[in-house]
């Protein structure tokens, strides 16, 4: 009455026309009988969580009382991925080897806990939730309910990999997982939900970057039930062949299984799970005996079945399993209509679980027999857990990597150029488990150190005129934001480093990436089992300020905004100004676990203020005052200019230099922040500066002009709580961008140092008659330069050539560029 | 020289096996010709714009001081674009159609610059640079310059239809242009760099929610000239046959031209795009006269051309045409260099300049000639221009989708319900120029009513137990913010109407696209002859304060974060807190122009606060003071209690019941906040409050406690500058989520009731004595209700039944629901 719907059938269009060819079933007897069984347990757990807060046994009728209050969590997916995680069990145990199961579906939880509880891990991590009558009735009873779990999968149950609420980002993942881990094979199950998301879709293309004589290989797994949430979903309404035509398209070579018989269902899905396995091996093995880079088609499973598979056929008339129906809960109502109570009790003994479970509630023991030996449960692999697999980077000593600063802004360098040396040696010195990934901006970055160690993996055949290009190259570019992210979080999760370098506008394609991967992080300090990973550390070295051609559209500096929403336990953001302090910043992301580093610092030849010692200094305060451009000598200065990211910097220093120049007398304190979270109070922030030390720098009272790179809020947000917050005076980017000269955007925004300079003086009544010829001559340069460079296409020459002096006389020339280092654009800016 | 790079046909891995049948060629001499010439006139120009600031015209020998001081701007994509551009002319001349160009290579502002000057419609808008040399001069000039143009295609100029900056958009945007255009052909134009992107791999699918019987057609032109920045893309080494095999099973049928010999590609690609054009209106026939919803596959052309087509090629002794080298500015140091000044002559003269423009800089009559009549140029065609198609929606009277509210808080209703039936008779009276989309949520978000009017957009063939589907369905629903968006953009970008809803965490998926519409309409401010266009709508009704099973991953409130960053000109944040106040603001989003509105209301069955009436009056006014939970009686305040978003004001009217009724004498003023714009100072954002204004409702210094839906720093932001800003102390979403019943949400941000009264209190030295103990049983309270809910699964009963009620006494049991709404989960919440 429960298990099977006839009619799928016909609810499927196409029959499927790639039956695995065997002589014999895969299965024998035994092994259906038992994995049958092992999917009835799963699928009564997956029932249990959603609707039992006690009598989880069934050891008695079943009563109102022992449905929970409100019915939450999903049916539809849950049966379809029980039915995969059984037959996985039986292959690893019959091939002996280390699989990952990653679960794309939304709302996957249920599956991930039944299956992690029946294999014995969940009760390994939370030994709470025994693996017996007790244990199972706290199982059920945490699942979507107050302090318990949700129905995705997560950071709780030890074998999920990822943060599952957020769909699209399985696939990419799974390769990440996969990369510079040979032996492994990392099974990915895609909901046909999941599979009409951008990400998704563009995930396929990864196979062509997978090199099978250092990679492991991802089995993709299209589960296509049918429906997303209410409507169908486009591939389960596509036929079979085009289906093929656009897999084989792909790089794939699909098996399909479709239907809902069994034990036909079984053997098929055995024979193809089996045949896809041994491919793998046959593929992997041509390579590396071979040494060929590119092998075969791999190959992937569809499975046609239905949703909420072995659910209720029809509730109050309505069809449910096979249907969107199934999606959520597909008995509503329970505790309030006996119908349905008992509509749930046929459903749940139809699992019979006095079978599958003793009165104790421990698992039959045919069904232990097919777990897994335990260190390959797919609870239990560390690289589910890759904190377990992670060790330090073999790290350079960082000094090496100085760039010499004979004094403050008396050089002119791209500041990534040493980071890229510095980078390039890391990938020496750790050949299989560091990885760099970029949209194609590694080179435009200035990062193109990084290819003496390595070169640019390549996606397919490579030409005589490649730059960079290697089949085993470990710089993965792909024009794809979502995928460079996503790679390097599955890399990450089992226990690698890396970064990736982009775009500061379009970091912001994977906000909401980020937000997901920063919440598992977040979730993970819940869990001391799950062990730290390396950061996730984003280099942003194309930013808002100096985007010349690109103009407007390429001028968005709130990725860090969005960041900054997450907790700051699990986040931090760097503006280092210079070379110098970039490699500091970044030996020091390299270093840390279980953040999200984001380091925003341009790529364009400008100002070094600091010599190594210094900024190594400056960097590990997180913020200091410069003496060289401060006039308060140590005492209380008139006004505090401070500034954070690199042009700002250039500004409020030269608007030091003006203040200095123009107002003799007045007592200017600069000071430049690098790590953005030392400003909050250390009672919002772990790592905010105490009162006394942010006083030290700020001064209690006295006007703070703050020159910033990013929205003004995010200052105003970080200071409010200290003293007299409202004398903080923010000038940052404000989407008000154009094509330009670089000093015409500072202009723009009103960030300039002509700007910063006027309103400073606003703020210094004791100077007041000087202060106004000086504001009345900052303004007139404002306008000249907007009529200069609208005429001449470049800055005014008293910006262009201007660089501190100690004497404040007008330099005549701009300092001279660091050796290697160039300026103007290079054939390869974006 | 410069024109053919012989190598590229062996860079070319692979002949094309499609070579379009055709007994004579498929253009006659003359017409093969213009074609060449026309295509010369656009490299040209192309050229002159990245790299001359005079002698526009070549008139004289090539000087250093006629190159612009700094190159910028990009010549890769140029040439291939060009060609396009020369071909479509003339299919669109020979046709007579009306068709659109969408760019998606990036980089693409010089081609769609140079043609749109050719054509004359450059001119036509931006008289200043006119069609002769001295408009030629002003026209190189004003690229990539200050105050001038950028290096993407943008709304500057009349034949681009988007912000070109940000790749990935432009397929979903050509099928938005097309639904419901039933003439219209959108050509789209796809680099292979953005070909790797997430975004547009998902849109391949778009063609199967395209109805040929009532929408136009796109027709696709991936153009894979080799490279993105400086590595090679996925696609252009993909060989041919799994191209092929690829996009058939997408539903494409591609016709491949490759090579780089002339002229046999302009005659292979005439040939491939006449036949595209007859086999889309053989199709469209088809469709029309048999009324099939589906027909065969669709064409699409796969250009193979060098990057750089036509430029140099080989500079320094290192290949530039046909490699990643040609990307952007394939000779640099033009000034410094004597002879890369001669190459660059050379090269600008191979395309005979004097042959193609008469000395007064006026394109050749040949070359008119192929321009298309004036309405049908590319840059002319209305829909270019959407704003000049855009008629008003017709509305129904919007009072007719009141809901009863006896009194407030009085009744409990699903806010959306009613929108919903809104919505349903917006389809009805508008049924070609209005279309709703949504990631598959509209029935989960109550809008199912619609579904009277609409079924879904099929996207395959129907089963006899789909609900709500047709293959002229026109709410489109697919598991795709990205489309949602993109759709809704290309839709209303043409000039007609629309909305999307989501989930309040992934419309965070969308940020940067969002990001980049706001961009376009904030530019389109600079040029009238851009007319207005419909607003983009986003309803989040699936909010992070209401997630049940969802947990963590789907609490964040950063969308509205990221919105508000863009310029408050072209944005708008509502937080209807019922459902009179939801039917209310999204009739007036529907009516407003070029606005981006974010509207946040909850799907969740909750308190109706206003009848109609007083709702119209509170939407319009954007905030005002409550009476009926205020106890101030009009004078002075104790305190302030502020709140927008729909669970923070029934939190904001409880704890305003809480302290009357436990702190008798407290004179509290509750506020509640429509329009989150007022709040700000008419000085940072045009429609706030002004001061008086501001202060009648806030006061201006008695302390305000403010419950907010979002992050705190939006409010801190918002009333910055306001009197006494310090006095706000806002509780807001600080990502402290949890699986969870609603009001533990509202404890674990430290938004509940008892402890926005508690913290009331804290600023009400007047009461001390009573409030000591007030706040006492407010702790406890938060204490019990933690235990309460872990053991029970559900609020406090004194939550669950709690209601507004003016004597003071707790209620037993909860308002009554209205009719048709429903408590407890749906078949198909997501």
């Amino acid at each position: 009455m429960f298990h099977f719907n006839p009619d799928l059938s016909s609810a499927d269009t196409t029959p499927s026309p790639v039956p695995p060819a065997a002589d014999k079933p895969a299965l024998d007897d035994r092994q259906l009988a038992v994995i049958q069984r092992y999917w009835q347990a799963a699928n009564y757990l997956c029932v249990g969580q959603i609707y039992l807060q006690d009598n989880a046994l069934l050891q008695e009728p079943l009563k109102a009382e022992h449905i929970k209050p409100r019915l939450l969590g999903h049916w539809g997916t849950s049966a379809g991925q029980n039915f995969i995680y059984a037959h996985l069990n039986h292959l690893i145990g019959r091939e002996n080897v280390e699989m990952l199961f990653l679960s794309g579906p939304g709302h996957g939880g249920p599956t991930l806990n039944a299956c992690a509880w029946l294999e014995g891990t969940y009760s390994e991590v939370h030994p709470q939730i025994s693996r017996d009558a007790d244990g199972m009735r706290r199982f059920f009873r945490s699942f979507s309910t107050p302090g318990g779990v949700p129905s995705h999968c997560g950071p709780h149950t030890p074998n999920s990999l990822h943060e599952g609420g957020e769909l699209g980002y399985s696939l990419m993942h799974a390769f990440g997982t996969v990369f510079d881990n040979p032996e492994l094979v990392a099974v990915c199950v895609i909901g046909d939900g999941e599979a009409e998301t951008c990400p998704l879709e563009g995930s396929w293309k990864s196979i062509r970057f997978l090199d099978p004589r250092k990679d492991g290989a991802v089995l993709p797994i299209l589960h296509l039930n049918g429906y997303k949430i209410s409507g169908p979903t486009v591939e389960a309404r596509t036929d079979d062949a085009d289906l093929i035509q656009l897999y084989q398209g792909r790089g794939y070579e699909p098996i399909i299984v479709a239907g809902d018989d069994l034990p036909g269902m079984h053997q098929r899905f055995a024979a193809a799970l089996s045949d896809s396995y041994q491919r793998i091996r046959q593929l992997q093995a041509q390579a590396r005996d071979q040494d060929l880079p590119r092998v075969g088609r791999w190959p992937m499973i569809i499975l046609r079945s239905p949703k909420g598979w072995t659910g209720p056929i029809e509730v109050d008339g309505l069809p449910v399993s096979g249907t969107f129906r199934a999606h959520q809960v597909p008995l509503a109502g329970v505790r309030e209509d006996p119908q349905h109570l008992a509509l749930l009790e046929a459903w749940l003994r139809s699992y019979e679980p006095h079978s599958l479970f003793d009165d104790n509630g421990v698992p039959a023991a045919d069904l232990d027999g097919l777990n897994p030996p335990a260190h390959l449960r797919l609870g239990a692999v560390p690289h589910a857990n890759g904190g377990r697999l992670l060790t330090a980077l073999d790290l350079p000593a960082f000094g090496e990597y100085s760039l010499a600063v004979p004094a403050p802004g008396q050089v002119i360098a791209e500041a990534p150029r040493k980071l890229g040396e510095f980078l390039r040696d890391v990938i020496r010195r750790n050949p299989r488990n560091f990885r760099m990934f970029s949209p194609d901006e590694t080179n435009s970055n200035r990062l193109n150190a990084v290819f003496e160690a390595s070169s640019r993996t390549a996606s397919g055949p490579l030409l005589e005129l490649d730059d960079q290009l290697a089949m085993d190259g470990r710089v993965m570019e792909v024009l794809s934001e979502h995928l460079c992210e996503g790679w390097l979080e599955g890399y990450l999760l089992t226990g690698r480093h890396g970064m990736w370098s982009t775009y500061e506008a379009f970091a912001q394609v994977v906000d909401s990436m980020v937000t997901q991967h920063a919440k598992w992080l977040q979730q993970c300090r819940e869990f001391p089992w799950r062990k730290p990973l390396a950061s996730l550390n984003i280099l942003i070295t194309s930013h808002a300020w100096r985007n010349d051609h690109n103009g407007f559209s390429h001028q968005s500096t709130g990725f860090v905004d969005n960041v900054l929403q997450r907790r700051s336990e699990v986040v931090r953001i760097y503006y280092p100004p210079d070379s110098n302090c970039l490699v500091n910043v970044f030996d020091h992301c390299l270093r840390s676990r279980n953040y999200i580093n984001v380091v925003t610092c341009g790529k364009q030849p400008d100002f070094q203020w600091l010599d190594f010692e210094a900024a190594l200094e400056h960097c590990s305060r997180g913020a200091s005052i410069w003496d060289f451009a401060s006039s308060d000598g140590g005492g209380e200065p008139d006004i505090v200019l401070a500034c954070a990211g690199d042009v700002p910097t250039t500004e409020a220093v030269a608007a030091s230099w003006l203040l200095q120049k123009h107002v003799p007398g007045i007592k200017v304190r600069l000071v430049n922040v690098v790590d953005l979270g030392i400003l909050a109070s250390p009672r919002d922030r772990p790592h905010g500066l105490d009162d006394a030390s942010f006083e030290a720098l700020f001064t209690r009272d006295v006007p703070v002009i703050f020159a910033f790179h990013g929205s003004t809020w995010v200052i105003h947000s970080m200071v409010h709580g200290r003293a007299n917050e409202a004398r903080f005076h923010v000038r940052g980017f404000s989407d008000q961008g154009t094509t330009t000269t670089p000093f015409d955007m500072v202009v723009l925004n009103d960030l300039s140092r002509y700007q910063l300079a006027s309103e400073a003086l606003k703020y210094v009544p004791r100077l007041r008659a000087q202060a106004s010829d000086a504001i009345d001559l900052f303004q007139r340069k404002l306008r000249e330069h907007h009529s200069y460079i609208r005429e001449h296409f470049e800055d005014l020459p008293e910006i262009r050539n201007w660089h501190w002096t100690d004497d404040f006389e007008q330099p005549t020339a701009p300092p001279p560029l660091a050796k290697g280092h160039a300026r103007g654009q290079t054939f390869t800016d974006a």
